[in-house]
C-alpha cells in the first residue's frame, strides 16, 4: 500500500472537482483528485452551456479562462414563448448590466483538465473501491485501488464532488442526512446535432403539446430539448420525428430558420430536484450534484455546483492562509441557502414552463395547477418587475461572503 | 303575483350588488336588487378592509365615498416579519405611488345603503326562493316571494352577486361549469376588539407557532387573526388564549405595543381557493364571491368582486348608452384574467405565509415544500425586484379595458 499526503483530497474530476483543484492550486493549496472513470468517460457527458457571472469570474481566476473568453458567447436576453407568443427576457437592460455566457460543460471540463494536466498535478482516474475514511476525526483519509495498487491519500479535508451517485453523501450517516426529493412526471429528450441554432439566443417555449428549449453549444452546433413522457424510450424517437415535433413546438419565426440534421447524441433525462442536507460532516464538504440535483429549467446546475466552489474555496483559503479554522463550519449553511435559491428558481421555472396535463402529483388537481401557472406565466412575462425578477435569477444571484 | 319590470335585475346585496346598483342607477340604468336575508344580517358579516385604488375610484364614481375619504386610512405599506425579522414593502415608492386604503367592509356596505335607501332605490330583503328563469333568453327573469307576495322581475340582465352559497351560480348547468377549488389545511381564528392597532399598518407574520395577521378597522379598533388548525373550535379559544398566542406570533416590537381587550366578534373561517367558468351563461353574470372565493392572505376577496364589477359595469353602459350588445360575450374573459392573477396571487402568499408543518398535501412531502417556501419569502423580500413584484400585487394589477 502506497501512502500519499496532501491538504485536500477531492473525489471526482467533473468540472466541480478540477475547478476547486485549480484554485486550491493557484493558492498553494496542494490537493489530489480522484475519480471513479476515465476521463474520456467524463468527457462523454453532455450537459448544460450556459454560466452564470459567477462561475466565469470563478474560471478566470483559477486562470483557464482563455478558451472560454475566446469561444464563449455573452447573451444578454432569452426568450420565452408560451403558445406561440414570445417575450425577450432582456438580461443585461432588466439587471443593469448582466449577461450569461454559453460555454459548454465539455469543454470547460477539457480547459480544466488541460490545465491541470500542464500543470503536473495530480489525478488518479478509474480509482476503484473509493472509500472516505475518519471524515469527522483530524486525519481523514481517502483509500482505492489504482493499477492494482492500494493508495492511501491521508489529508485534512475531503471535497466531495463525485456526483448524484458517488459514495461521499453516503459517508454521512444517514440518520443525520435530510434528503427532499422531487421526481417530475416527465423527461427532456435531447438532440445535439452539427446544426446552426434557430435563434442567437435561447428559446424556452410552452406549448399545447409540451415544453421545447432551443439552445446551442456555439454557432454551428444546436442542442434542442423536447418535454417527453416518462414512459417514452429513445428508440420511439427518430431524428425526423423529433425535428417534426421541435418544428410544432417552436415560434413560427423561430421554427422557420430551424435547420435540420442528423443527431450526434440523443437522450432521455428525467428531471429532478433533490437536496442533501447538511452538506459537510466533519471535514468533509458535498460540492455540486453530490448534494443537489436541479431540473434543467433555468440552466441552475453546474451554475450551484460553482457557488459551492466558491465558498469552499474561500473556506480553505482562510484556513491555509490565516491559520484559522473556525469557518469550517460555516460551509454547510452558506452553501445551502444559495442552493435552495437555485432549486426553487429551478422548481418554479419547471412548474411554469411544462405541460402538466392531468398528472395529478400536484397540490392542486392538475387543471387548477395548470391553470395557475398560466396566469403566472402571463404576469412574470408581462409585468417589468416580474421580467426583472426571472432575470435576476437567471443571471444568477451574488454568492455570499464568509462571517468575519 | 306582482311583476315589475327593470333593466338589471341584481342578486344579493353585499358590498358587490350594492356597488354595481348605485353605479347602474348613476347612468341612469334601472335595476332592483334581491336580497335573502335582512340588511342588519349583511352588515353582520366582517369581512376584509384593504381597497384597492381601483376599488375606491369605482365607490367615488358611484358617489358614496365621502366618509370613506374621510375615515379610510391610506395605508403606503405593509410589513412581512419571518420569525420576528421585519421587511416592510414600501407600497408607495415600490409601485411609484400606488397606496391602498385601509375601510372596513362593513362601512362600505353601511354607506351604500344609505346611498341606496336616500336615492330611493328598490331593494327586496329576505327574499324567500329566489329564482333565476330564462336566463339564456332575450327575457330573463327572477322571481321571489317577499312578504307573502309573489314578485316577478323580468329584466334584460341580471347580475349573480349572491355569493359563494348562492343560487346564481347553479343556474350554470353543471356540464357547462369548471370549478377548480382547494381547501387549505388550516384556519383563521379572527378576533375584532375596541382596542388601537398595534402598528399603523398591516404586519403578515410568519412563525413556528403558524402564522398571524395585525390588521385594523381604525385607529380604535384593532382586527387580529390566528392561523389554526382546521380542528379547533371556537370555544378552545378565550380571549386571555388568543392575546397571549398572538402575542408569542408578533415581532417583539410589535408585540410590545400589544393592547388588549375583551372580543367584540370572535370567529374561525376555513381557507378556500375557488373559480368557476365561465362566469357568465347567456344573460346571467356571476360577480365577486359567487364565482370566485380567495384565501384571505393578501387582502384580495373583496377587490376582485370590485373588478368583476368594474367589468359588468363598462358593459351594461355601452349596451345602454351605445346600442352595442356584442360586448356582452366579453365579460367572463375580461374578469377571469383578473381573477386569475388574483387567486393565485392569494394562493402564492398563503403558501408563503402560513406553516403547513407535515401536511402532506402538497406536491412535494412537507418539509420540502416548507423550506421551498422559506427560500420564495426570503428572496422575494430581500430583492427589490421581488418587493416590487408583491407591492404592485397587493395594489391591484390595473383593471382591463373592453375590446373596441
Amino acid at each position: 500500500m502506497k501512502t500519499i499526503k496532501t491538504k485536500v483530497a477531492i473525489i471526482g474530476a467533473g468540472p466541480s472537482g478540477l475547478l476547486l483543484g485549480q484554485l486550491l492550486s493557484k493558492q498553494g493549496i496542494s490537493n489530489i483528485i480522484v475519480e471513479r472513470v476515465t476521463g474520456e468517460y467524463v468527457l462523454g457527458r453532455i450537459r448544460a452551456g450556459i454560466l452564470e457571472q459567477g462561475f466565469v469570474d470563478l474560471v478566470r481566476e483559477a486562470g483557464v479562462a482563455d478558451r472560454m473568453d475566446a469561444e464563449g458567447e455573452v447573451h444578454e436576453g432569452f426568450e420565452i414563448a408560451v403558445d406561440g407568443v414570445s417575450t425577450r427576457i432582456d438580461m443585461k437592460k432588466l439587471t443593469g448590466g448582466d449577461a450569461v455566457v454559453c460555454y459548454g460543460q465539455v469543454d470547460i471540463t477539457e480547459d480544466l483538465m488541460a490545465a491541470r494536466s500542464s500543470a503536473g498535478l495530480e489525478t488518479y482516474y478509474e480509482a476503484d473501491g473509493v472509500e472516505l475514511k475518519n471524515v469527522k476525526s483530524e486525519s481523514p483519509s481517502v483509500s482505492f485501488v489504482h493499477n492494482g495498487e492500494k493508495i492511501e491519500l491521508e489529508c485534512d479535508y475531503i471535497a466531495g464532488c463525485d456526483g448524484f451517485h458517488g459514495v461521499s453523501r453516503q459517508t454521512i450517516p444517514a440518520e443525520l442526512r435530510t434528503e427532499h426529493e422531487r421526481v417530475y412526471p416527465f423527461g427532456w429528450l435531447g438532440l445535439l446535432s452539427e446544426t446552426p441554432p434557430v435563434s442567437e439566443e435561447l428559446i424556452y417555449s410552452k406549448t399545447k403539446r409540451g415544453f421545447a428549449l432551443a439552445s446551442m453549444r456555439s454557432e454551428t452546433r444546436s442542442r434542442y430539448y423536447l418535454q417527453v413522457p416518462l414512459t417514452d424510450k429513445i428508440e420511439d424517437w427518430s431524428d425526423d420525428a423529433f425535428w417534426s415535433e421541435l418544428k410544432k413546438r417552436l415560434p413560427v419565426k423561430a421554427a422557420a430558420n430551424l435547420v435540420t440534421g442528423p443527431s450526434i447524441e440523443k437522450s432521455i433525462a428525467p428531471l429532478r430536484s433533490f437536496i442533501c442536507e447538511p452538506m459537510q460532516y466533519g471535514n468533509m464538504f458535498l460540492v455540486g450534484d453530490a448534494a443537489h440535483i436541479v431540473p434543467p429549467t433555468g440552466a441552475k446546475g453546474l451554475n450551484l455546483a460553482a457557488s459551492d466552489v466558491a465558498t469552499l474555496y474561500k473556506i480553505m483559503t482562510r484556513v491555509y492562509k490565516e491559520g484559522d479554522k473556525s469557518c469550517i463550519d460555516q460551509y454547510s449553511e452558506i452553501a445551502l441557502r444559495r442552493v435552495w435559491h437555485g432549486e426553487r428558481f429551478s422548481w418554479w421555472m419547471t412548474n411554469m414552463m411544462h405541460n402538466f396535463g392531468d398528472m395529478s402529483s400536484h397540490e392542486l388537481e392538475g387543471e387548477t395547477f395548470e391553470r395557475f401557472m398560466e396566469s403566472e406565466l402571463s404576469y412574470f412575462t408581462s409585468s417589468e418587475n416580474g421580467k426583472r425578477v426571472i432575470a435576476e435569477q437567471y443571471v444568477g444571484l451574488p454568492y455570499e461572503e464568509l462571517a468575519p
